[in-house]
């Protein structure tokens, strides 16, 4: 598990006062770089050393408290489901011990072309160990 | 069922070429609010007259085919369940008839303090009347 | 000049209960794409027909009146200085007679290496034919 | 001078493979509370304790180079102009030594009901000695 800190600015909050419901998933994917970062990789290493890509097929969240402007939060980001073609993060967004949302993103692994593509074997070791 | 026309821009995309993940969540917002507006309501309403606001209790979204920079997106928003003090929002996102998306929100009905509160009886007819 | 009408949401305003600052630049790009339609072509042509690309060198916003939730504003956009290798768009938000933001942005002309070149003969004529 | 690290974001980037014009804004807005924050301030606090606004009158950036996905960019901030009832901070923007972009931000200081008010001497004094 990988924790990762963001600070709340103005442009993250809507006029409820309260973070806009979109920005979570700008900090979900925040968390799931600083977790690739974490286990020595880059996301962006899928690329160009592999020559996939981890699109998002799913998103969820589910919204418990609110994060407000200033608040220091934190997203704690941990490899799911990890399929031959697929894989899920999961994520928990806390202020201090305050549950603030819950939520996953799964990713399917696709050629440069947007095929499917199983994952390369030395790829799968990394993330497996990264688990 | 109520239509809403969007056109992405370069500030809507990413580096991979398509549109961002979260920017989904912004165009699902944009959608509910025109259906509201299409049964002659207004979103902001439900809080100046009735002292209610809906705060999203859960977002998802399935992502199908990317949409791209200059397309001309439509959102379907259907209202899903409606319960005495939650409703959901049901939305498809197509290109022409290339399905992009399908996604939900869940809303609660709270109070200015944040407590769970059933819908003023007015506002339940009107949104039944509305599906 | 070009008038482009967008409607405020909630992910545009922050908890001033206003939009964000940084939004404007957003509806800036939407405008200047729409004048672009309004003048037979379209910003990517510029890319795919000509090998060219205009990324913006400069940006100023000044803030007049905030723009709220659910306004429907109108963003009128000329084409101001024309170079051999540069350009500039002028902008006007306005809700109603209202003047809410006054802006511009300045484009460079770059081959796809990111070097400076002159304007194609040709769409240089289509951006005179369009002022 | 105070210093800001930003990670960038897939959700920063356009399709041009670069950070979106528009998110600068943000980054400067980033950059600005964390020099509040420096002077043992908060932006926040000019609200609760002397019932001021800083709204954004005015900003400009001019783009030199562009950042990337996953570049850890650097934002120094500089308070410029202090007048009685106005303020303007710089801002310059790198990646290692170099320099990305430069920009400004003018505030008004305004009261609750958005007239123009001067600051109070307390904070003009805590502004002051913050340069």
């Amino acid at each position: 598990m990988v924790k990762t800190q963001l600070r709340i600015i103005y442009g993250d909050t809507d006029q409820m006062g309260v973070v806009y419901y979109a920005n979570y998933l700008r900090f979900f994917e925040a968390a799931r770089n600083e977790w690739f970062r974490a286990k020595g990789a880059r996301w962006r290493e899928s690329e160009s050393d592999y020559g996939i890509y981890l699109p998002v097929a799913e998103a969820k969240v589910n919204y418990k408290r609110p994060a407000l402007y200033d608040d220091l939060i934190e997203v704690e980001t941990r490899l799911g489901d990890l399929g031959l073609a697929s894989l899920r993060f999961d994520y928990r967004v806390l202020r201090g011990t305050d549950l603030l949302a819950l939520g996953h993103t799964v990713h399917a692994c696709v050629s440069h072309e947007g095929n499917i593509r199983e994952f390369p074997e030395e790829l799968l070791e990394r993330l497996r160990a990264g688990r």
